[in-house]
């Protein structure tokens, strides 16, 4: 009955196509613009608004940095996820984050001084201070460039060998996250919720995370962070604040 | 002002579920109600339907195996996203596969027997036959057991070594996906629109995919797909079709 599976193929075009404009809408559009009606004299930086050609720079004025999928907050979970993340910065200092992960219903929220919580319960970071027991993950970026795709590789196979171990706890949490190319909506709420639950930031390189360089690394301790360091061949990447050439 | 910024704080959570809810509601339960209400005497397979002790078995009978959220579509896109994986068969085998990516608004389709698209352009797969200029994805997937995670890690090490280039095209391609331990859900769909692009799919020791037995290499070409198979330390997951016993 060939007709009747390109009826139900048509059909599930359509019905996904229904589901996922539904989806888009809620995760782009109604969360904005109902932000955006609470707070009208606040400052908003998202992926969406940066790729319509609206400013990505942090001032002091209160700045919703909001990014509808974040697959970043692997380092608090390990899966692929949609999840909703709303990063709040005043005076160029993240206030607080909020990660949903909608799917498994799981609410991560960190205040600045006050704790990180998942559902409301305390988030802790691994203590592990064991290289070798640690597991520790990273994303390519976006950068395609053959100079920084050949360090990408270059450090994650370093860090393979030194060795990290195959030990995961259950919770799908791994120890580190470091990433060159990430944009500030995807670190903004997981960075306050990793150093709400006791964990560190850090440039790639060490020192101070900078929000717009598009360089981060997080982990459970310093230890483990400066270890990792130690491997990364760091890069530059065009900021996320890069005023943007207007003849280009 | 600490007042106004708790006040933002519980907005952003109130917003973020809100929001959330209406992703779930979409992504688990709208589209499954509207496929069982257009065809009432089809089996419906699915992650959530199997958590709620439905069965997991192929039979003859045409079924849908839906799935809200595919990470394993990485095979076809490269970065995290939402995308609502709709795969059918019928006699035990695959009729056709229908992925939405939902944010960027690409309708991936494809027909057994009549090629892949994405929104309507026809999708072939990558040319490339050397192994070292390819680029190879892999999942941890969900097996803790330490036997298991060694073998992962080592076949992940053994591929970086061949070593695989850091070429990656612009569309975020790759050459060959490897996992033991994903699900027919996450396979369904994709399958079909991997295979119609004229790409292959087996099991990780090679020979054909079983959609039920958690093994999936999918590769552009038989060259690139047997030099992986070669690398990968293979591994038995439990199947997704595997009794469960009711009295553990």
């Amino acid at each position: 009955m060939p007709d009747l599976w390109q009826d139900a193929m048509d059909h599930a075009v359509t019905l996904a196509r229904k589901a996922g404009e539904i989806v888009r809408d809620a995760l782009q559009n109604d969360l904005k613009i109902m932000l955006k009606e609470k707070f009208p004299g606040h400052s908003f930086i998202g992926e969406e608004s940066v790729a319509a050609g609206e400013p990505c720079v942090l001032t002091e004025n209160p700045t919703w940095i909001v990014d509808p999928v974040d697959g970043t907050t692997n380092f608090v979970h390990g899966y692929p996820f949609v999840a909703i993340s709303i990063g709040f910065a005043v005076n160029k200092m993240l206030e607080f984050g909020v990660v949903y992960s909608c799917i498994e219903d799981k609410m991560y929220t960190a205040r600045k001084g006050k704790g990180a919580f998942c559902n409301g319960q305390p988030l802790q970071v691994s203590d592990q201070k064991e290289i070798n027991q640690s597991i520790i993950a990273t994303e390519f970026g976006s950068n395609r460039d053959p100079d920084a795709v050949d360090k990408i590789f270059s450090s994650m196979r370093k860090i393979l060998c030194l060795p990290v171990h195959g030990y995961v706890p259950a919770s799908g949490c791994v120890e580190a996250y470091y990433e060159i190319g990430i944009h500030c909506w995807d670190v903004a709420a997981a960075a306050v919720i990793v150093s709400e639950a006791g964990g560190v930031l850090m440039d790639v390189e060490g020192g101070p995370m900078d929000l717009m360089s598009r360089r981060v690394l997080a982990a459970n301790n310093n230890i483990i962070a400066e270890r990792i360091i130690k491997e990364i061949e760091a890069f530059s990447a065009v900021r996320d604040d890069e005023p943007v050439d207007p003849i280009k």
